[in-house]
């Protein structure tokens, strides 16, 4: 699966439009000229349009979410799909307000996503919003397990099958899954789970992947997750805190080589 | 007064709800994981009162300030206080603007606050907009010195009593009033003013300090403003420049045991 | 040329207020920092006036423009005229979208500016705004090379004229371009361009150096050029990768001394 779709990124230096929050929106930037790529932030309803068309992809983040950036996120997204450009969602934290409840059904109505990326909690209160019912050790689980990861993968493909997405599912490994296969990624360490923006920047990596790989969403998310964990391990090991942690992840993507990332990637298939 | 106020916040990891500038906000964020508890930002009035009642400490700072974000800061401190939850006040720049001036006023009407954290010319600013007079000494105080010590002192009680607010004056020493008890700290660096943020991470590290410590707000502001200036002390010594600076500040936070804490912490009682 | 420009930023610390975009706004304050200025960022149009009055210059930059900022901008703009303070524009993106089309033109009619800077795309979408004919050579160029250098000077010579602005041009090399003088700044280094907001950045610094110089644009304006590219080498020389890199570009400011500016600058006169 793996040809082709890191180099590609380098090759095509794609220009991903990111409507992201403030708080990691810096992070999110230099990750993804890390990854090779190239991010333009804009996020006023004159001018997504706009902006989108020159782009590869759209990545959407629900972060520091307001009613003006929603507009926005739903006449980018709109034009996105138009224009058959890739989109990502991250529906932060969609479960702590009604407003991001309503807002991710919104988008969900109004715009195909091909990538949604959440931790469990996130990806399961998506999955509530579609009305479908979940099984119960799905709906029981806050973080993946032994015991709960088949039922787990199942709310997730059933939700790749509804929403044609490919479903990423972070936490302490990670799950990939599409509607005809799913990958399981033990890349990642723990300190990533210490600053904020892990998950932003795994967006913005996932984007330039798939920007680059249109014809492999599934394959190209699958190894964007890969990449982003192997980096935190690489971090971890030079790490003097949380902070370097941060430093050292950012500079493990733009030193990382097809080599060295072949030899480092985890990834199982499990269907 | 130490007892258990560093280990509480590893324990409880308080979720804080930030409503701050976008200058800082990836520090803050930072530096309240790396203390040990969680940070939400949230500022849209739509859901800043959902998000306020799922946190424990609500934290609200003045920088780049505009009118959306005023209606969300006074939405969210209001419940807050209805939920009991301690609530932080930096007014950034209060003398700075009209709009400031105003705002603060507002604030102050409408929300009761735990704790408000400035420099001495914010401090001042916001005591002189409750009417109360201040000491001539006090009044042409621009930094904290020997000689204007003690009438800087009674002017933070006069607002501790008016606000029923701890009261913490950062500057080369750090004041640290309530109505009854005062601390003065010596912990910290001139490295400190050299970067921007610092003050804002104060802040949060002060909610999540307060946030896991709620019956003793004195003292658990008091732990973290000597924690933030030992950090400060450290990455000092580490640093090459102001930008390796901050992250030693912030990997120092995410590595601090209590032992060191304890040896490191300068605070005396001033009354 | 050099004469007290470097330091007359150390003893001056001019204030310096950014309205500026919020992916790299960070950086921008942490640079101004390093230079030894100090920045403010402040975007509300019921305070922009104010702020602006209490500063040396403002720094006005296009990117995650929205119609509230636009708005605050031209306040802004306009209020620091009549104050005869030195305002830098960024038009970051100007060929992107017609909404920054329009925003650069209303800027340009509503505000003097002392300083534009921008990458060579940008500063020609400037130059069409004001209907001006571009020679074939200048209107072809994507990026400065040997053959098209003196077009391209010659643009920017008619853009100074028309808008009694400095013109800078970011590239490979840099251009500083005014109505009588110009001179080509060799310092710099590829990973400038791998990280976000090393324009952004070099805009603060030049706001710092002009506020500490207003009698001196043009050389100033140079000299902040030179100083930022050279700061890029010395990170080159240390950096394990792009994060590390931009943390040593700021560290490299922050310790920057007179002597070794004056030995690593490479600006040379070409009119």
């Amino acid at each position: 699966m793996k040809e082709n779709i890191f180099e590609n990124v380098k090759k095509e230096k794609p220009l991903i439009h990111c409507i992201t929050n403030y708080v990691t929106v810096n992070d999110v930037a230099n990750i993804i000229l890390a990854a090779g790529a190239s991010p333009i932030m804009a996020d006023d309803s004159k001018e997504v349009e706009e902006i989108t068309s020159i782009c590869t992809s759209l990545l959407i983040n629900m972060g520091t979410l307001n009613k003006r950036t929603v507009e926005s996120m739903i006449l980018a997204g709109k034009y996105a799909n138009k224009l058959n450009h890739p989109v990502v969602l991250d529906p932060v934290g969609v479960g702590a307000s009604s407003f991001r409840v309503e807002t991710v059904e919104k988008l969900l109505k109004e715009v195909k996503f091909s990538v949604i990326r959440g931790n469990i909690s996130e990806i399961k209160a998506v999955f509530n919003g579609t009305g479908a019912v979940m099984g119960v050790d799905a709906s029981e689980a806050d973080a993946l397990t032994k015991e709960n990861l088949e039922a787990v993968i199942a709310m997730a493909r059933t939700l790749a099958k509804q929403t044609h997405a490919v479903i990423v599912i972070s936490g302490a490994v990670d799950l990939v899954v599409g509607k005809e296969h799913g990958y399981l990624v033990s890349n990642g360490h723990p300190m990533m789970s210490q600053i904020t923006g892990a998950g932003c920047m795994l967006n913005g990596v996932i984007a330039s992947f798939i920007g680059a790989n249109q014809d492999r969403v599934l394959d190209a998310t699958t190894m964007a997750v890969s990449i982003m964990g192997y980096c935190g391990e690489m971090a971890a090991s030079r790490a003097e805190g949380t902070s370097s942690f941060r430093m050292h992840l950012i500079d493990a993507m733009s030193q990382m080589t097809k080599e060295a990332f072949e030899k480092g990637c985890k990834i199982e298939s499990i269907f």
